[in-house]
């Protein structure tokens, strides 16, 4: 037992040894204004916490200045460094001198600087009898310069084997995800994955670095109520009153001229992206058994990117303070005409498609010269109590019907300090005392809605600055603190294409700080959000308050001596959606079922989605559901007509699982081998179920071909004859198809030829002139037994 | 042209002629409270509204008391009668006058006396050169008298042919659902039913009437407002004052002493099944395009019951007020131990399942002796506005963020009067304004929150009493304000099970009044109710706060030399639930996919139920379900064990339709026939989607005769060979079965049987003896190659 604890202690003790000896810091850009401001007193902060433990440290700033100005900047910023609040000015200056020591300014310029960096930092080491622990490389510089230093850090400035090497890199990480990937790619080339601490210094936010530990010490109380069953809605919201020339405590582009960066990103990048992106995670992701696990930490992130629903051009709202495009004009010395689509406000829909979140609205927020400037995340939970005496005798602070939340307050706004803040109705929270305090009455102070008194209110006992947090996460390796490649090109994969999508959408301008009033405030509603208030040219009422979509007519005609249908798109599949379930509806009335057969392709989608969310009276529980035609790849490859319907609609609506009817293209692990017989078991299924054969209604569209269904032109099959489900080909990939029968097709009760878009403009003249010439056109050969046609072509494709 | 307008006319004339004609109305108990209180004033206003309109009536006060105390009374109660406000005295007095000499008492008791009665009539009307045009009986009796009025009714005084009846029923109409359809039945072999009035006063008060019209003339504005996406929750509230002996505006049992009424009764069968049940089914129905019509609101509101979710003994709380049993004791002369179950508060937590009202909490409360008297139905929107300026700037009326309601306020309470209440930041309402008019300001009232101002507020023009309404109601064949057989019937549906359920429920008790505290306010957590505030004993903090179900032990233990878990039902479930949780993460994890088969039963549904709404880190999107065995019947009968997957999982989880695999024990329209190779179509889809046909876990239960999945004793069938799937023969019904082989059971990476019930005790502990002798007991034949068995007994399966 003696010789095994000696062991243990022999071993902690060579370990000890092992991590304690020299670090060099290398900030790159050390005369700039991040480095300044918030870096050297980071690594100040690190030098007095960890230099006593046996750690010999080296500052080395760095930059392009030539090193008498470079020297300067430096003995200027070291100067006026400080040390923690209960230090005496005698021991204070003292320590500040210890560090002025051993920091230097140098220029590195050229791969010779780095070379001589590196070679000065092994002869020091050798010098004074140290073994190199590591190097740590600290970007603060534009983006435009990553590669080149990278490189020469790579190339001539990596320490020798058996020391690490970090570096730490400051946004912006790309501007969409293809750059995004590029950069990461770039990097990694020189950097292994591993050796790379993106900094979000929203992660070195206190409050912010508190979410996991929170969630995970109060695991039993959250655990009834961290989910969509609890949670109404979750807010988070970075707000600032000045505007975009100002560096504010979001110093997200050192060293470049604040204006020009700014119009290049907008708001989403320089905010949402990132920061609130960040924290959305931090909130909606499971909770890892071990927060104190980076690696385990890092993979829930990743996760929860995953469970995203895809954002769109209606799940964001865009703002621009009005002085903003005068702005850019002024210092960018733009034309006089010149209008920037720059958004500086932004409101954004998240949903999160997993059981834990479904249904839940996460609001990202943020904009510049709004009223006032503060930042915080609001779990906001349903009211799902039932007082029984009336409102007046409810006591505040125990009173389950009002408001129960939980913020975490990042900073600023009325309270002016981060804190922890907990419904006292809800429940009585666990933070670590030797670092959150009670935070002390403040009469009158109200915070969403309530007095402070009914929050159990913690802030931290010491604030401390969001990068010596970080600079001291990067030397103790807590890599869930930063951006990993994944996680970065998650979170662009995630918003790219709502970047994309709002590239040429002019924003709502407003005034700026409090006079803004409700011209921002915004709703949603499904997946969409919208400005409460109408645009301001429609608040003066015209004659007729200006055209709604409602207001264009639904125009009715005639189309091959058929009934036609045409509008916009969305009057059109709205249309066509209350037409279906009045024919359901009345189908159900008289058969007790309604069989509904419905074609793949990109138009029905828009309806499927339509009869998701609003046909409440659909009688879903006794319609079946059959494909008029399907792609010969399994059910579930995003080609397959039936992957459409069941992600756009079965989802979504209640259709008993042996109401469904996906065509058997995929049987015995074979796609549409003749000798499956799939297309007899299709008709066998159809003929058993269906009466006569008869569906109360076919859904089709037509090809710019002619083709309809899986029915092409040029080829015989399914056109004629007994078969009711065929097999054939089409021209294009892939050429595998089955189909309903043109015979089969004509038996139905109802057809429904659904026809959008300018590019089916040319066919649509066409197929108006022809007769019934079904093998060169197979859409002229849909004639119903029952007379029962009706075309549903929007305007581009009816008036082009 | 001229020829057919003449038409026209002429048959609206003779149709109306038709219409007019001699109405005798029979008010049967019309000496009673109910008689006195309301319905001789209904009657008076029947005949002023109608008389005028060329209609002949004579009204026949009907009791058992002698004719001349009867005549005593019905001439007082004439006498009190109130004319319009606006009528001037000598017009009453004449109209009064009027009324009294169509008045009559008469003793109707034999059959003689119904016969007598018809014969009078029949006199008159000739007499007085009349056409009969109907009659009306309104049962103000208990019930117990109805079936010998009806039979008389029936036998001895229908109007002769042409000329209607029309039978006006007053609740309680039956007990339960078995005594309500006793009583239908018996009612029905009388009557038609469209002869048949029930009366649930409540849909003659006028906001109650109001709120169809209301939701069809602001159809534009709730079109978008009316369904889950916007409602957070509806509450529909009756409180009282009074305790339970008093008689108040809800005369709910005429002619019979109000204690032991209500002491057979209790609130839930007083009000929620009728009054508060109604207006739900008012709120939640599909709007009819027509709500005039009576077939159409009908209809709509039966569809509407169908959509309810079934209530368990969790979805409701209940409470006593404390002097209720002194007061039983004393009126219904009860021992002195006597203390009373019924329920004289309760709140209940219902659930719409349909597209429209899924997830939306609808709360129904009713009390005595509560804190204040008022009735209302409040919409609570969803907040789904984001203010983006600090709330001091928020301006009441327009800001979106503030409380959004619409409130049918029945009356009482601190409004006074009957009121439709809509926020005025939602919409401004239409009513007709020939009835209703807005509301006076009344600074500093507050109502749901808000200042009343802040809603636009209307009230009628005129205040009716209900019972008026209602009696216009019958005679203008406005069935939709009655209660029809198919509406009781499925009232009482929806309601017996619970109160079955509750039955031996003790209920909380309250002191009464403002003294109520916070003692009866409740709380909802999915499907559950539960009183916010622990009982008032563990209050007390004792040593420990009493065992809470997670304080038991699950014990762990070896039987059948495998691994044995043991606990309570409910730990028992959320180990096994977390258990396979893991396995399936484990096996996404290394495979990408997790394979899982299991059994039916009464045992999983809630293993299911856990797994559906707990269990939010499950990997679903790549899970396999198989089913371990099946019942010859179609997979939609309720005896299908894959139907209970459907309900009580599939429906809340999102499995890809592709990965659900049933087994095809219904091909070809036939069951389980050995021609259509069943068995071996699932065996060769598992051979193709599971690798070496190992599950990755197979859940299965255990018989009392030791059978397992669908394998039987003495039946040799599956229980070794080749084949992986079979069909068996149960002794049960249906004989018919299908089930996955021993061989193949065993062939998982890992099993578990799920054993629970006192009635699984006697089977426990004879396996736990018997060696491998899979011909007498299946079970015993489960012995994973893997070696990966466990067994889940809950402790009255395992220790008796």
């Amino acid at each position: 037992m003696l010789t095994a604890s000696v062991c243990v202690a022999l071993l902690a003790c060579l370990h000890a040894q092992e991590l304690r000896g020299h670090i060099s810091v290398i900030l790159l850009g050390a005369t700039g204004d991040l480095a300044r401001k918030y870096l050297w007193q980071g690594l100040f902060q690190l030098y007095l916490d960890e230099a006593g433990k046996g750690h010999s440290f080296r500052f080395h700033g760095a930059a392009l200045t030539t090193t008498e100005q470079g020297q300067e900047v430096i003995a200027k910023v070291l100067e006026s460094l400080s040390c923690p609040r209960d230090t005496a000015p005698a021991r204070c200056a003292e320590l500040k001198d210890q560090f002025q020591q051993l920091s230097e300014y140098r220029r590195l310029k050229t791969a010779e600087d780095y070379l001589a960096l590196s070679k000065d930092i092994e002869a020091w080491v050798q010098r004074e009898g140290l073994r190199e622990a590591g190097r740590v490389f600290y970007f603060s510089v534009p983006p435009f310069a990553y590669a080149d230093i990278a490189r020469n850090i790579n190339s001539s400035c990596r320490p020798g084997p058996g020391a690490w090497l970090r570096v730490a890199l400051e946004k912006p990480f790309g501007h969409d995800h293809r750059s995004a990937q590029q950069l990461a790619t770039e990097l990694g080339s020189f950097f292994q994955e591993d050796e790379m601490y993106r900094v979000d210094h929203y992660l070195g936010k206190q409050v912010v670095a508190q979410i996991l530990p929170f969630r995970d010490q109060n695991r039993e109380a959250l655990d009834g109520l961290w989910s969509r069953h609890h949670v109404d809605r979750v807010e988070i919201i970075m707000k600032e009153t000045v505007d975009a020339g100002v560096l504010t405590t979001s110093p997200c582009s050192p060293c470049s001229g604040r204006t020009s960066f700014y119009e290049e990103y907008g708001v989403i990048r320089d905010v949402l992206q990132n920061h609130l992106t960040e924290i959305l995670t931090l909130v909606a992701m499971e909770l890892p058994r071990n927060v104190s696990s980076s690696e385990a930490v890092l993979q829930h992130k990743l996760q929860a990117f995953r469970a995203l629903r895809g954002l769109q051009k209606g799940s964001a709202v865009l703002g621009q303070y009005q002085a903003y495009s005068e702005q850019v004009r002024r210092e960018l010395q733009k034309p006089d005409g010149f209008h920037s689509l720059t958004p500086t406000f932004a409101g954004v829909l998240v949903h999160i498609d997993n059981l834990r979140w479904e249904g839940v609205p996460f609001i990202l927020m943020s904009g510049k010269a709004l009223d006032e400037r503060v930042s915080y995340v609001r779990i906001l939970f349903k009211n799902q109590a039932c007082c029984v005496q009336s409102e007046k005798h409810w006591v505040p602070d125990q009173s389950r019907c009002l408001p129960q939340q939980i913020v975490f307050y990042i900073g600023h706004g009325e309270l002016g300090s981060p804190a922890v803040l907990v419904s006292r109705n809800l429940f009585r929270p666990s933070l670590p005392s030797s670092s959150w305090q009670e935070v002390a009455g403040r009469p009158g102070l109200h915070l969403f809605g309530r007095p402070l008194s009914d929050y159990y209110a913690y802030s931290p006992v010491r604030e401390q600055d969001a990068y010596s947090i970080l600079i001291s996460h990067i030397f103790h390796h807590r890599k869930d603190s930063f951006i990993t490649t994944e996680n970065l090109l998650a979170s662009w994969v995630f918003w790219t294409p709502l970047l994309d999508s709002l590239a040429h959408e002019v924003p709502r301008l407003y005034p700026g700080g409090a006079e803004n009033g409700r011209l921002l405030d915004f709703e949603f509603s499904g997946n969409n959000l919208a400005f409460s208030q109408q645009p301001l040219e429609q608040l003066v009422p015209g004659p007729g308050s200006g055209p709604t979509p409602s207001d264009f007519q639904v125009l009715r005609a005639k189309y091959r001596e058929s009934p036609l249908i045409s509008a916009w798109p969305e009057e059109l599949i709205a249309k066509l959606a209350d037409d279906i379930e009045a024919t359901a509806v009345q189908a159900v009335r008289r058969f007790g079922k309604f069989h509904l057969a419905l074609s793949g392709g990109s138009s029905p989608i828009a309806l499927f989605q339509q009869l998701a969310t609003g046909h409440y009276g659909f009688p879903w529980a006794h319609t079946h559901l059959w494909l008029a035609d399907e792609r010969c790849v399994p059910l579930w490859d995003p080609e397959s007509n039936f992957q459409g319907l069941q992600v756009h609609l079965l989802q979504h609506v209640r259709v008993p699982y042996y109401n469904i009817h996906p065509m058997p293209v995929h049987l015995r692990q074979r796609l549409c081998a003749e000798e499956d017989r799939g297309a007899q078991v299709y008709a066998e299924e159809i003929s058993a179920l269906v009466a006569n054969s008869s569906f109360d209604l076919v859904l089709l569209g037509m090809g710019t071909d002619g083709h309809t269904a899986s029915l092409f032109p040029q080829s015989p099959t399914g056109l004629d004859g007994e078969q009711l489900v065929v097999l054939t080909k089409s021209p294009f990939r892939p050429y595998q198809r089955m189909s309903l029968s043109l015979p089969l097709i004509n038996r139905a009760r109802k057809v429904a030829v659904l026809v959008m878009g300018r590019m089916k403009r040319e066919i649509a003249v066409l197929v108006s002139r022809v007769g019934h010439e079904p093998r060169k056109w197979p859409i002229s050969g849909v004639l119903p037994d029952s007379g029962q046609l009706v075309w549903y072509m929007d305007y581009e494709a009816f008036l082009g």
